[in-house]
């Protein structure tokens, strides 16, 4: 079976996102008032080819945790959904 | 009301995503085989306040629109979740 995988991976909360911070800052003077909590993080889709539903979400998790997040710092989401 | 936004900005199908290609490249030799398509991009999270639902979307795709994709070659996709 073959699942569509996506992975947001964001820093852990309490951890420092000036990238976040500097959007929030200038979103006042852009014109977006009531914005606030803004945190920048990075997006992942994949397909992953796997006999069940288990199986493909431990590869994912795995994948995600090895190479596309930092587990020191940073926190992943998976979602999973059959194609 | 406030509610939680999570904006995810990929490259539009067919714009060549380097750093998606790049890590599909590696994994078969890191042990994960059956990964295909994979995409890089980013991802954002926020508060918005706003006096009904309608009117939080209307302001949190306006603000993905106008700074956190380039819509010429990304796309955006919203969530919302009443807080």
């Amino acid at each position: 079976m073959r699942f569509a995988a996506r992975v947001e991976v964001q820093l852990r909360p309490g951890i420092a996102d000036p990238e976040g911070a500097t959007i929030e800052r200038a979103l006042p003077a852009l014109g977006f008032d009531g914005v606030a909590h803004m945190r920048a993080g990075r997006s992942f889709s994949f397909e992953v080819d796997a006999p069940d539903e288990g199986a493909a979400r431990r590869k994912a998790t795995e994948l995600a945790d090895r190479l596309l997040a930092n587990p020191v710092i940073e926190q992943s989401r998976l979602e999973l959904e059959a194609l």
